[in-house]
């Protein structure tokens, strides 16, 4: 079936593989007149690279971007957008083993159960890299939300044990430090964690963190349609992501109505609410207060420890992973929740424009 | 926008407010063959029925489902399904506390920042009594995965701090509890919590999970229509869930890799999982286990105690408030996740018919 | 699979059987405050009920329409709207012919290739009386195209070889002709036509034109979702519809491209079009002439006489239907091609306020 | 908003512009398995390839695809596959005449009323190379129908005034003769005709067919999903038609019921219609029978007369089109009518697959 496409009204459609010629995006429903470069995606694409740091694999993947379509003297047209990046760094390697074996904790057997074999070569279709053309999307969806006073970003919040302190929030460290955290202190306190779960040939989870600030109240749908529910979706459809939560999230489940419930009061600026345990939405409608969603990710399933595992004829056997391999996931998936939390909140605004008749006869009667 | 629809082959659309003339629900994609009578339905509404326990509001509501059309000679037709729920204990009371004041935790403010005005009688479109349709849908999808050997059952794991003890897990318990948990000593002391929590004029949050066994490997797609990312959706749909999750959930982020891989191993009956970490998906496709979720549920937000609040003019001003609530959203709310469960699997189970050319081939040619 | 659903933002979702209990339409995606009664609703299925004249069949149908939700104090709430209509005329009567036999030109055959059997009973979902959901959905979609200026009627253009005469052409005389001509004297000549055929035992097909005007320019999109390609499935989904045509339709095959473009003009009030042999779009998008279409119908195909056939065990025998049977669709079809305009159309027009960035922050800003 | 896709399971979408650095598509739901090279694609975009006769632009461009992504080791993956024609031909030249001025007939005016402004290099994404994303994955879905037993073809049956004879149906003549006409005689006329048009500065219309062949009954769904709606709207969408119909199609405005009817009988191979009037479909299902769809299509809009029109500025100006165009459309437009039908017969194929239970539970059981 087509499952490659995100959004209603702006939509992409992403294609490739890890290993093969290039991969891409098609963005359709980007509104006309957007000022648009090359190195504004760049600038988003720059920050899934790995090889930057030291937890990151020493690959060197350019991932450069060009806008083939869509684009005229520097101005969104409003027609279908599309961008590529040529794949260079693979080269033609011995992928027997991948090739042969089910890895746990990967796509491997599900592909071949769905489609009746794969494409092995780097995890093909399955891989991280398949996030490339979600995050040029969202660099655009991102400047247009920054059009209207919309800021998004993700952060991590968690590797392992190892927790930011809220007290130390540095927004400016998110795009510094290798991990992605903003606090300096908790971002030293990972590294050394992450040295030595490689050191025993092993992975680590973590948490990532976005928020988003600006966003008028009234948007996302009173029941399907929910803005927490489409951005749960769109967050658990990135690799590894194992829950999602939206403001208190779990914590809500032993807290008392009297806790949770977020008072409401007026100013002279408007109405507010005194807390936000509800993350930003009542009702599954943004309430003006910033969202905060919360997501937990699986540590790196490729370990270099030996696994029991099957191969293609159905008999065990056993694998030990080689090839380059991040120990963890979180920090270049920092700005894949990013991107897809500009998505969702950008068709949520274009939707939302049409809620009310008053509002419709004045868009077109000016 | 057009919001008020859930599923791509199967695809249910919802209609109607907690006090208006009724409610129901167009199942739209009913294969056609399938026996099907209304006293299906009326099985699964009375799971999420007021009034059965001491714990839950002393409304009386019958909720009889009838249905309208696409049934023919007791057999699904293929064509579209309507069913629908008369109201009929709504009384025309007093609403100007509602209608005038935004109750926090609640969807009023929110609507009235989207829509300009909202049908204030009962939370209208935003009440409980919303997911009628959404159970008299899953009520189908249900019982059609039951023809093929999928099970589908939720039920509850936490009301505020007490926990199901697995070790006694009785699914049979489940129907018979009034909190819907598998597990009797626990729901005594849950009981008990209630009884407290609602004497403090409060409310409490909880946790409940649905478990999908028989289900086949290969469901799901691997980018944007993961059937985890599609079943988050379904559930954070539901009102007052903040946190959704699979297999470990939130547990992945301090799981090494070491850990949290399930390994394969075979038998002759096929290939299995030595544990089941993921809950029942690799990639987004569903690989032969059993599909585990939890999502987590928030406390009612009617409480009795005064709050302060905004109203309508923009002004501060207090609310307590009255009428009938029940101190915990979980027991009723279980078998709508079980619903959305239902209705997202069989879904991805039509859409997979597709996946393979020589499956079409044999299909066609047969 | 889910096919009773029309539109995207603006969508209406239909259901019921000629002779079930009732047949109806949820409308989602109404945008909230507009003055709505079951009356505004009524006038629309009044001109689609039988009985009227004497070449309409002789039934009586009241199809009287109720509003079950979306509407509060007489306004739409934004929330998904519910009407129906219950069936009162059918009676338990001898469907044994239709059962078993194949109707040629009709869908009896067809349904029980694809879903293995139908319900038989006057037709069942294929029946005429679907067409009650797209109506009543029709009349909300025209009476908020009315708000904005934008006029949108269907009349007869042809019944059999009688034409109307452009020059004689009476907006007023549409509603009152049992015809629906515009033209007096071809509705007499229609008539006389009708009484031949039905005296013959037979039955005759028409043309029917739909003008839509007050449009502005730029509804539509450039490629799949062209103003016109939306059209042309919108009413080639109507029943017993086999050519849909815009503007100058099949004579462009034999124009010359001097004659068939339309010269652009400036004056005062704007930009023009000198001729409108488009029909009111140009690349697939309005270009603020008025929209021109046209539907060719078939003659209905329940007729009097013998016809050789085959029966649900595939063995030739002979059909001659008894019954009520109007000997001509279009004049009854005429609200249907209407309210299917008015549904495109308002869709397009809510769809294209994302066209252009300026215009989504000018709408945020205010 | 996102109007650049088209499909359900199987999706086509496109991107480019006529004179930007590609054109492409991605297209999703390939179902896994299908044997794909880029030879299987090129043979179809040839046949839209200009500059091959007389009566086409001298133009060369060479539009080689090449396939990007979602064929592996020869064989479709189940993943998106992305194709991109890289422009080669354009050449910076003088666009401010077109810049300017908007020319009649076609999308110059329409696009600016919509984004403010406009691509004017050859039409941008308003040019009929925009079909080059159509046609390619049009080639994969006739690939795909083939393996089924299904046949699409389309072919010229009138250039003007000048009509093919049935008789002289020749099959094999279409890919031979620069018209696209299955008649040599009528190909010469329709030759002779086009070179007066073009000798007096003029263009011409002409009418395309597409036949299906092999399809079983039961495709396409009873109300807004019908087969003969879908491809209405799939052949509407390509640019310069302005007429669709099935069958009969405008003819059965003057039949008789007695005559428009199909009769159905039996034979030894099972059901079948005596005539084929329908042309395919019986209540927009497919009824076994050959589809048989027409398109009328309009003279190509840039003609080298001098034309009224209005500037940018909304000046009264005069415009005198230069450069290199086909003085008809339809002989290129063939390949596209014929892609656009096997994308629609392909979708609806894949959909079928649900419509029965029986099926469904065989279809998981084996």
């Amino acid at each position: 079936m087509a499952g490659n496409s995100f959004g209603n009204i702006f939509r992409i459609t992403t294609w490739g593989e890890s290993h093969g010629k290039a991969l891409g995006v098609v963005v359709d429903g980007v509104p006309a007149g957007l000022e648009l470069c090359e190195e504004d995606i760049q600038l988003f694409l720059d920050r899934r690279k790995p090889g930057q740091t030291g937890i990151s694999t020493p690959r060197k993947e350019d991932d450069l971007v060009e806008i083939l379509s869509g684009v005229f003297e520097g101005k969104t047209t409003g027609t279908s957008l599309s961008m590529m990046v040529k794949n260079t760094s693979q080269k033609s390697r011995d992928y027997s083993q991948i090739a042969d074996c089910y890895r746990p904790g990967h796509a491997d057997y599900t592909f071949d159960e769905k489609y009746g074999f794969r494409d092995y070569r780097g995890g093909g279709r399955s891989s991280g890299r398949e996030t490339i053309g979600r995050v040029a999307g969202g660099a655009i969806a991102s400047k247009i939300l920054k059009e209207m006073g919309i800021d998004v970003f993700a952060y991590t919040t968690a590797i392992g044990p190892v927790k930011i302190d809220r007290e130390n929030f540095d927004r400016n460290a998110i795009l510094l430090n290798p991990t992605a955290m903003p606090d300096n202190v908790a971002n030293e306190q990972a590294l050394a964690f992450l040295q030595t779960a490689r050191a025993n040939y092993d992975s680590v989870g973590g948490v990532m963190e976005c928020t988003v600030t600006g966003l008028p109240a009234g948007l996302g749908d009173p029941v399907f349609e929910k803005l927490d529910a489409n951005l749960a979706r769109a967050i658990m459809s990135i690799g590894a992501v194992k829950a999602v939560e939206i403001g208190d999230g779990v914590r809500v489940s032993e807290s008392l109505g009297s806790e949770n419930n977020d008072a409401f009061f007026a100013d002279e600026t408007g109405i507010h609410k005194a807390t936000n345990h509800s993350g930003g939405t009542l009702g599954g409608i943004s309430d003006g207060a910033p969202l905060v969603l919360r997501a937990y990710v699986k540590p790196t399933p490729s370990i270099f420890q030996t696994q029991h595992t099957v191969n293609r004829d159905g008999e065990n056997t056993e694998i030990a992973i080689k090839g380059r391999h991040d120990p963890i996931i979180v920090p270049r998936a920092v700005v894949v929740m990013e991107s897809m939390t500009a998505l969702t909140v950008l068709d949520a605004l274009l939707l939302n424009m049409t809620a009310r008749l008053d509002r419709i006869v004045e868009f077109y009667g000016s």
